[in-house]
């Protein structure tokens, strides 16, 4: 029984939370439903992401189940309005010393180092947002790899990035022979389009 | 100036529209926001998706802007609900008619045949549904391809391959430059895990 919170929050970036939630909910009706997974927010109501999307969250920050992964996306909410948002930034640092693993996707990790759980650790994040996480300090952020395992945490590229992390963490947590049947139900056999210029 | 609108109901899987609406809006984004992207759902308030994630339309079936693009995604509900609904099957019929392009992800082919525009044609759907779309006749499905294109009807494999379809799409809509860019900026780089028995 592994219970998944995904934080969503004002400039979200859809695809961020939404390829991972699809990985566990997945991963959980594989399983015969036995894991959980909620969409978080400070307040009740309509969350608009970043391209517009307007999701409803499950729980708010003082009334969700214990979360063994707690997973923060990215978007302009995650590195520009949520890092100066202390009822948010707090409750990720007391949530993510409680859970088994914290993972962010795409920028998500400027907002896990303004909480803490990033601060000293290697990390990754979307690529045109190296430097200014590294210019923030103590931190150390891995170019050129998918994602980033640090201790217990989990650390991702960007947008799409995320799925890759999640399906490796349904791996780590129930074994790669799942994770692949995941992979299989969700048809994840990527051919992005394009990448010859042949006309 | 490109009007993309994504139908949604209840049932419908998460990951199936929210790939391509990540893809249309940065698509968007890239060029000065001149296009538009929109929900539409039979009835107004919160839309249950397939692994239950609260979702909120923009439009119902009879507000909306003229199309340029109709997507409709798979899931549940577009396999053994909507197919009975004539409301729904009726819009798709009379708005697919009057789009350039009309777009299914995963099961979301089993929809378009029951209301028409994949009747006669080459398709893909999931892996899981191409035996039942095939032995509902007069449709000719497309196993081991990512998507098919068929005239202006532009069928995806399971759930993730709207990814590749969508970026297939702006590509054609406006230049694979510009879908390699918005790639660029989802950081598509695939890296599923566990593609080898290495422990």
């Amino acid at each position: 029984m592994t219970t998944y919170g995904l934080l969503i929050f004002e400039e979200a970036e859809e695809l961020d939370f939404v390829g991972p939630w699809e990985v566990f909910t997945v991963s959980s009706m594989l399983r015969g439903g036995v894991d959980t997974a909620v969409l978080i927010a400070e307040r009740p109501g309509p969350v608009r992401c970043a391209k517009g999307m307007r999701v409803l969250p499950d729980h708010g920050l003082d009334d969700h189940p214990p979360l063994d992964v707690l997973l923060v996306p990215g978007g302009k909410g995650a590195r520009a309005i949520e890092p100066g948002n202390p009822v948010v930034t707090g409750w990720i640092t007391r949530t993510a010393a409680q859970a088994e693993w914290t993972v962010s996707v795409c920028t998500g990790a400027l907002l896990l180092h303004a909480a803490g759980p990033a601060r000293g650790r290697r990390v990754a994040t979307h690529w045109s947002f190296e430097e200014e996480l590294e210019e923030r300090g103590d931190v150390t952020v891995v170019r050129d790899v998918r994602y980033v395992v640090d201790g217990n945490l989990l650390t991702s590229q960007g947008v799409s990035a995320g799925i890759d992390s999640a399906l490796w963490l349904v791996g780590r947590l129930h074994g790669p022979d799942h994770s692949r049947q995941v992979r299989r139900y969700l048809q994840y056999d990527p051919a992005p389009p394009y990448l010859a210029d042949a006309g």
